[in-house]
């Protein structure tokens, strides 16, 4: 892995791949907003950390270098006979799949791959690649798109002025430009129109500080960064009149896995009364998870909640830390999911199978 | 401010005044739980700044070190004559009331003292100095016992091997001995009772890591530190039977006033059907106070969020923060007030009213 700091390119897309297809370069996330550091990964061990630490993170973005990652994979084993070939880039697809169990798109896109190769077992090696290579490209390039349309309808959801509460990161880092749950907000900016957003600093990683607040700031919206825990106090004082989170997983019946603390987030905005958007891309809703209760929670290391970035640890070494990294918000608490395809209702039973 | 680090007092008290009444004595609670620093405070402006930055905090403790403080800033002045010395000492309480807005013990504390002053124009000043140094004493005293008192009171209401969720620090560090949030683990321990305590980290300055979890750790207390967005899910999974939370104010309605993010934990539990339980002195108890619009939120530095305690900044340097020390937890979510005078249950306006 090949790190260092580029200061000049401007816009980057924030996952890409070498035109050799040799290796993906990604923003190291983990060091945001202090330093804007690329890192040039081509090994699977590597890629799986990249996936694991949250180098790279937000669901889209993992799909994205999910599929740039077997891209690269692929390239690297093209000297082998079709089956062995199958079989390798398999084993190493299943083996990033591990790299953490709650987003569904890393899987989605690994399958996606997957799929390419399956698909022409009687081409040469060398050419299913390059189709492989192409299907990761368009991965990214659909992402392009969905998330322009997610911002659309998510932008006709809210009116000029509008102070929006946001949750983690849901940003143009997380995904390929314009973000999902960010998204409205900078095509609102593009269109000339204000918001006031606020947005928790999401601990223990400190998302929507490191990268929510970089990312807006940066762009000139107006953000106010506050602790997870002033929200209650923000929506009472009448600062909030919607709420914009991603998703890392939707089931079949609306029930949403996203950052720890979303569904804390839709319960206290239910009580004061503002509506709870959820938005992603369609390639979050798994439909064969029934609910929520079908969703594994990622449970990381303790020490990311009072160790890592301070300058000291916060606790004593010997007091235990629980640090689930996702909740399930239900279905009731959630006001509309907003996808490419289009903007469910309730019941999300029916109103998700109808865009399927 | 002499500071020192002590590392062999056990059970010392959290506040203290010297046998000569020149200086009061502190546990540093900034630099807890990494260091146990002792601080002796002699200077008016030293004085204010330990409220000020939270050296000593906890409505309670701010009670008594205010009491302790007037004792030794009377002590400094005993040789000028009544009038001037009863101006001077009130000056200088005005002056250590403004350091904090919004917990009611620090000016009731103040006083309190003043009231001893003007009771006894006639008497000598070094013989006032006097009464002054023993109701400072006597201040302490009380809230020993009070801790007590709510703490078997609080007891009543959990059973043995209850999950108990906690926000910020209401332990012996805000108080005298046992506490008041905490006060009922304590008790329970020595009576052989097992409680699992869930420990919200509470941002930005991290009492619960810091002390909450430091204080109940040290006292072989089950407890699991959580960061404040995770609330909602332990309470999801079952793990929370009472939420037990301390007050800085109570207004004559119920309306309570504590560290930010209570009200939030107030509207998860209601969600979850899980009861809350504000426990603190009756001297917290202000029926001047109609209802919690009257109490003014004290709003603090925006470095306290991106800045203290990090390694480097969480967010970029333009970024606004918006920084509330507290919240107001409206009466309706609250399942019921422990005080030392005994459990008010809704409505609350009519149980305060009987105890006063």
């Amino acid at each position: 892995m090949t790190s260092y700091a580029l200061h000049d390119i401007p816009d980057v897309e924030n996952v890409t791949i070498s035109p050799d297809a040799r290796h993906v370069r990604i923003i190291d996330q983990t060091q945001l907003p202090m330093r804007r550091v690329f890192l040039d990964i081509s090994q699977r061990e590597d890629m799986y950390e990249a996936i694991h630490s949250l180098r790279v993170r937000g669901a889209p973005a993992i799909g994205i270098f999910a599929a740039y990652s077997m891209a690269v994979l692929a390239t690297g084993i093209d000297g082998l006979p079709y089956g062995e070939f199958r079989d390798r880039l398999g084993q190493m697809g299943t083996y990033l799949d591990s790299s953490r169990p709650t987003a569904v798109n890393l899987g989605w896109a690994i399958r996606r791959i997957m799929a390419v190769v399956d698909a022409f077992p009687m081409k040469k090696v060398p050419e299913i690649v390059s189709l492989v290579c192409q299907e990761a490209i368009a991965i990214q390039e659909e992402d392009i798109g969905m998330c322009r349309k997610i911002s659309s309808y998510g932008l006709s959801l809210v009116k000029d002025g509008d102070g929006i509460l946001t949750h983690c990161n849901a940003g143009p880092l997380a995904t390929s430009r314009y973000g999902t749950a960010l998204g409205p907000l900078f095509l609102g900016k593009e269109k000339g129109m204000t918001f006031h957003v606020y947005a928790d600093e999401t601990r223990p990683l400190l998302q929507g500080a490191r990268l929510t607040s970089y990312e807006l700031h940066q762009a000139g919206i107006d953000v106010t960064l506050i602790c997870d825990n002033m929200a209650s106090l923000v929506m009472k004082q009448g600062r909030i009149q919607a709420c914009f989170v991603g998703c890392d997983r939707i089931a079949a019946n609306g029930d949403v896995a996203n950052k720890i603390g979303t569904s804390g987030v839709a319960i206290l905005a239910r009580h004061y009364g503002i509506p709870v958007y959820v938005l992603g891309p369609w390639s979050t809703v798994d439909l064969a998870c029934r609910t929520g209760d079908d969703i594994e929670i990622e449970l990381r290391d303790g020490d990311e909640i009072k160790k890592k970035f301070f300058a000291e640890p916060t606790a004593p070494e010997g007091v235990a830390c629980y640090n689930p990294a996702f909740d399930v918000t239900d279905h009731s608490l959630i006001s509309a999911i907003v996808t490419d395809r289009g903007i469910c209702r309730p019941p999300f039973t029916e109103s998700l199978m109808a865009l399927s």
